[in-house]
């Protein structure tokens, strides 16, 4: 059965994705740009319609409330900035559907002051780095100096875009300081699990923990023609080499672990001269951090071992690493008996890709839903969720809501 | 024992070759930048000082002549351009040689007509592809339309680039149209052989065949975090395994064959999405033409049984094919017997590399003279030989005139 508040919510979601998408290569919807602004004027727009306040805090974030008292709230949303070509999907669903689960609440009178839309700042990271600055300033893991100086390729700080955006809020708005009661971000899964095993709601666990190391191969760049193979310090057949091996190893985990060679750098990177410095990351990711960093460790030995025996050097440092986050018990219980109450397949997930919940789940009881991703795809074109999927999960954030006010 | 001239000769490198060059970076003169055409200026300036008549062909390489007769002439001479951050020794050498061969001749008298100087244009194809612009034009093996609309990073034309130098000169001064007779060129060897196996002078046999193939790996681009191991399409994984598996296969081959995967990109190429394309070029040179496309096809081979394996696709396709050149015998040995009389310890090689002497070898009797390169590095500011090893090289080119006129 699909209520109406279900066809407004779906509808609104794809009026709401539009906005930055271009069918040929994506959603294009970065961190402040100009179709992120068009997105929060429109979230200001629809929020305004149903009578709720605004307030922005200091990094950004966009709060509604339907009543004037933002402390104490249950917090529910996610962001509305995409990465580049990405997906219609990832972000913005959970900000439509918060949206909506205050549409839905009004239009059926049971209206609280304890509920709170969000939509966090520079999720993504791909304007910005390190991604999740919004909420990193919200729940003051970062700091306002560290966030306000994050430079994108252009030169302009983060100070600068969201100044210029008319988005600049005050400190005193941020999340952690209205003491929060409780978040809750819906998304979709981002990967293959839930589709594959027929699942229509995952439950996340907690987020894995992420570890990004980098490493650099030194060889000797030469011409390509005159020197001979035998006489070759190769940097990129280092890194081919490790890039093999290491993956070689990751499957040996099974579900347990996934690392990746994401980004790589070759110099000079002329078809004629022998790779003198390549430089490349290892993402690394377990719901078992001990797991996360051993395999690190194995991947430096790896690196060394090919490293003696290119004649080439290896340097390599690690770039961060994330704790696991384990989300609140209690409201994944809760979340469960709303799935089975709606007679939803559900499956208890850690959650691969890193959230805003994470640091909100620093400050207050936090959890996730998350629906399925068709054939996992995410952060492409390619990204897509059933309509009747994303209702289910809006159900379910709606429900638990509910039962939390 | 060292002549005056020598030591004018030496002199007069070390100061050209200060044109451009940063002692922390290496040489930056690229075709037709400030500092080629300040070498160019420079040439011009010392041609004059002698007599000579200047002239340029319509590709903007620069002749000169003590006589007002370049038809019929021997033809001596190298480039001027310059690698990004490349090194002091590459054609500078053999340009500077070939005006002090000049600068000898007419000190001891011995002025004939038939000896002409030459700076090429454009032959590392660094700003133009391809290389060997100016020694392609002027024997026309390239037409003037397809050398003209060479496009550099920047987007100016070939002509543009020429035109603005203040360099273009006319069709009637193509080399070919002059009916050369004979060309030398003297060179370091860019690689190690010669340095190693303790030889003061290498005579080209010939130049080896070189074929350039380029792969693309297409494979699924996706989040890193949530895809398991066993659901990846990765496309830098291919590429790793192709790059790590061709070179193994190269090792069986010697000093026969030498391949090399230069140049590659990756996409989207962030640390945390599954790389979704990988484009890469494969070098393959050896002096049997044969033996270089058969490693062409056994690459390809690799390519598509890997690319099976990890459900990645591949495509590839030949960029191009340059045929081994064999130098003329007469004057190969020619130097032979000079070497023999200055005493000087010689090996007959191959070249490697490319050289301008490829293209003048199709209209004319050619021949080139070769010097050690330390460690056998080139195109870095590393590259180096010694004074003595570049005055053995230049006495070896003067006898082999002097024999020629």
């Amino acid at each position: 059965m699909i209520y109406s508040e279900d066809i407004g919510f779906i509808n609104e979601f794809h009026r709401m994705t539009a906005i930055g998408y271009d069918p040929n290569i994506g959603v294009n919807r970065i961190a402040l740009n100009e179709y992120d602004i068009q997105a929060r004027e429109t979230l200001v727009h629809e929020l305004k319609t149903i009578g709720a306040e605004i307030i922005y805090d200091d990094g950004g974030n966009i709060l509604g409330n339907l009543s004037k008292n933002f402390e104490g709230s249950i917090f529910i949303g996610s962001h509305m900035d995409s990465v580049p070509n990405g997906g219609r999907f990832d972000g913005m669903y959970g900000v439509v559907a918060a949206l909506n689960v205050l549409k839905k609440l009004k239009n059926q009178n049971k209206i609280k002051n304890n509920v709170t839309v969000v939509d966090f700042t520079n999720e993504e990271g791909s304007r910005f780095q390190p991604s999740l600055l919004g909420s990193g300033l919200t729940t003051e893991v970062f700091t306002k100096e560290f966030v306000y100086s994050r430079i994108d390729d252009n030169g302009i700080t983060f100070e600068e875009a969201l100044k210029k955006s008319g988005f600049m809020g005050s400190e005193e708005n941020r999340i952690k300081r209205l003491k929060a009661n409780k978040f809750l971000e819906l998304h979709i899964e981002q990967g293959p699990v839930l589709e594959r095993e027929g699942y229509q709601i995952g439950i996340p666990i907690g987020i894995v923990t992420l570890i990004v190391d980098e490493y650099d191969f030194v060889g000797e760049s030469n011409q390509a023609g005159p020197t001979p193979m035998d006489n070759r310090k190769d940097a990129l057949v280092s890194a081919s080499r490790f890039i093999t091996e290491v993956r070689e190893n990751a499957k040996r985990y099974g579900e347990n672990l996934v690392s990746t060679v994401g980004k790589i750098k070759n110099l000079p990177n002329a078809y004629n001269v022998i790779p003198g410095l390549v430089s490349l990351t290892l993402d690394i990711r377990s719901p078992d951090k001990k797991m996360a960093e051993n395999f690190s460790k194995i991947a430096s030995e790896i690196a060394e071992k090919i490293a003696g025996e290119e004649g080439t050097e290896v340097r390599h440092k690690n770039l961060w690493v994330t704790e696991t986050t384990i989300f609140n018990e209690d409201i994944r219980v809760l979340i469960e008996k709303t799935c089975k109450s709606l007679d939803l397949k559900y499956k208890f997930i850690y959650s691969w890709p890193g959230h805003d919940a994470q640091y909100m789940n620093r400050i207050t009881d936090t959890a996730m839903i998350m629906v399925p991703s068709h054939n996992g795809r995410s952060h492409v074109r390619e990204e897509f969720t059933t309509d009747k999927d994303l209702i289910n999960g809006f159900n379910v954030l709606y429900k638990t809501v509910l039962t939390l006010i």
